[in-house]
């Protein structure tokens, strides 16, 4: 762990630092999906991917492939050849994001390959580098695993993003052929499995004081987008008997909602509204709020939604607002296949006992991601499992996203082990 | 009230009808200052001017000014003579405006002229149309009549419009001068005092059945920027004791701002809300939020400030934010004089007893102005008064602005009374 060269540590550090230069903000990162960043960083991840003894390809849908043979020679992905057990991440960003989320999984997946370039191993290896999982362009999340997993919607081909670019423009001035986008859709067939290493984006393995854990299931998020609809009025002139104030009735639901999944095991978040017109001295006529809800069973976060819903629809009614609610991305809960959490917990459980890392006398920790991650995609074509890392604060989708290096070298032990115990799984069950 | 000729009530309805071809929008009206349209507004209403006996002249701000000497002829704006009775409003708008306000009173103002054409005055009539009261082009509100009432401030100069056109420029491609602005203002000595006819903007005529009220005061604004400062984190991995939810935060002050002010006789108002980084899958980390606070009295705006700034404060500790306040605005309330307000009045009673208008029974109404007025800049060097107009549903800077014909014959006949009830209080005090 305390070497720089490629496959270690501080090599993996470096390239999620090197990343951030591929951003359309000079002072913040953020990548979307098709856009010239996007490209850069292809090709970036591509260099590496390379080096580690990986032939490359990129996707119909912009996803970055690299691949090995079974006996370990780079191969071209896409070509025929043996099931593939699929290592990797994302490449896309939230707005002002950190530099971990995504990339961390991909950079360190091109570092276990190399580690295991010399390994036989009893299926081929491929590192992913998805195009798009956060939704952040087009608002539509998981499109470059939707596209792998054969999971592409057409009437995704019109959602535009805030310039009013649709996505099949962005296809086309990225070069790729919105026709050819089948093509991405990878066959359960040529798959033993995904793998994903990415940072918990969440407070419990620290206060666990673990550097690692498994992942048991990855909660779907339902998100929503909710119109009120009042009426614009002279600020001044308008006592408040006869407001119709969109943004109060807005203010009201977002309190409401924050003391309803209080009361449970979901999550609940308003991530932006805007009114219109938005002056100062007009009463909003418009609030337009988005919802993001999580639960550990779908079956909880959907009373949630039900709660929430009846709430707002009372408070249109007492402030004589409408409430127009549209449901923009429901996602079932994904469970990680057994066998992929028992390899992913043998790895850790490897890796911690011989750096010594972790609190002697506990059991490996498995823990459900509230987050979502392109394994809820992946689900339909393969087994998915997950290793969660340690991150400071728990703090994500932030400048601050953090992660100790030294956590880093145990997660590179342990994802390596993960895929020696799914290859001895493998041989024992062929 | 049914004749169509200069000086009736269906003459100033139409003339308000032809002002809205000077647009910049083929859609829409708006009309800002210092543009081609205000140019056009300006001829137009010269000419009518002309036609009501008036001399006219464009002041050094764009403001523009029709005379008559107290015999009735004719006399250049600018001019030494008699003190003048100032009659007047503004001719800019706020975007996609109605046609009567400001519209209304400056057409209304040189209907009365002419009706009053061969009535000799113990002081000069003017009428003004002032250049900008909305402020919609460069921010400022009341740049006409503070000009006019000589409180330019140079510091204006370099503000600009949304295509960063300054004022200096704008006033150079107008075809003004800007070192001469100091022209346009008023003398006290010079002036009788300023009347103004407006609709309401309110329901409160409408709601008492009455066609006219006169102002007792217009109220003074302040207006803030809250800036609630949490921080951004995923919305997936961040349980909610580690939140510092910046719009939740706002929206419990945007809540309690309503419920504060409801208890009072005061407006509050938060026009617009925007969140960072607005993304769906992320805690906003920071909220903005405009405020607007109008009240009877100056006091009672202050007090209830004083209220939301404690309660903002409180909030903030509770939930772990950081509020920051920023004033952005600040006017006093304008108290119309004792002598204008009687005079309106007197004139209400004279118009509504003649034509039957009004309830039986009740008295004239007075009636303070939540919205601001040319009044409050020009109080600066005269005394003010105001008359309202009943307008349907209260309704202001909409399309759907609308005055009943019945409604401005009546204020034809109130507005001229008042100028007589005001020439006998001065051959009386004089």
């Amino acid at each position: 762990m305390n070497g720089t060269g490629i496959g270690t540590a501080s090599w993996v550090m470096e390239r999620c630092d090197d990343l951030t230069r591929h951003s359309s903000r000079p002072d913040a990162l953020e990548r979307v999906y098709l856009s010239p960043e996007h490209s850069a960083a292809n090709m970036a991840v591509r260099a590496w991917m390379l080096d580690a003894g990986l032939d490359t390809e990129t996707d119909a849908a912009g996803n970055l492939w690299g691949r090995r043979a079974a006996d370990g020679t780079p191969q071209r992905p896409g070509t025929a050849g043996e099931p593939a057990l699929v290592l990797g991440s994302h490449l896309d960003t939230v707005p002002d994001a950190g530099r971990y989320d995504g990339m961390l999984g991909v950079v360190l997946a091109i570092a276990v390959a190399h580690r295991l370039r010399d390994v036989p191993l009893p299926f081929a290896l491929e590192v992913v580098g998805f195009s798009d999982e956060e939704g952040t362009r087009f608002g539509k999340a998981l499109l470059g695993s939707c596209a792998a997993s054969g999971q592409w919607d057409p009437a995704w081909w019109d959602q535009a993003d805030a310039d009013g670019v649709t996505l099949r423009d962005a296809f086309l001035q990225f070069g790729l052929a919105p026709d050819r986008v089948g093509d991405a859709a990878r066959r359960p067939e040529d798959l033993v499995g995904y793998l994903e290493a990415h940072i918990e984006q969440g407070p419990v393995l620290e206060s666990a004081n673990l550097p690692l854990g498994y992942v048991t299931s990855i909660a779907g998020a339902r998100r929503f987008v909710l119109t009120i609809t009042g009426e614009a009025r002279h600020a001044g002139g308008t006592p408040f008997s006869r407001r119709r104030d969109a943004l109060v009735a807005a203010a009201h639901l977002v309190t409401r909602i924050e003391e309803l999944a209080k009361a449970t095991d979901c999550l609940a978040t308003v991530g932006d509204i805007r009114v219109e017109p938005g002056a100062v001295n007009v009463i909003p006529g418009l609030a337009e709020l988005t919802l993001d809800l999580r639960g550990r069973t779908d079956s909880g976060r959907d009373t949630l939604w039900e709660q929430i819903s009846a709430v707002g629809h009372d408070i249109a009614q007492e402030r004589g607002v409408k409430l127009e609610v549209v449901e923009t991305h429901r996602a079932p809960s994904t469970a990680c296949a057994e066998r992929m959490q028992a390899a992913v917990a043998a790895g850790i459980a490897e890796a911690t006992r011989s750096t010594g890392s972790g609190t002697a006398g506990t059991t490996t920790l498995g823990l459900w991601s509230p987050a979502g991650h392109d394994g809820m995609a992946m689900d339909a074509v393969t087994d998915v499992g997950m290793l969660f890392l340690r991150c400071r604060d728990g703090i994500s989708h932030h400048p601050d996203e953090h992660v100790e290096t030294e956590d880093v070298a145990v997660a590179l032990d342990a994802f390596t082990e993960a895929v020696l115990a799914l290859a001895r799984d493998h041989e024992e069950t062929r």
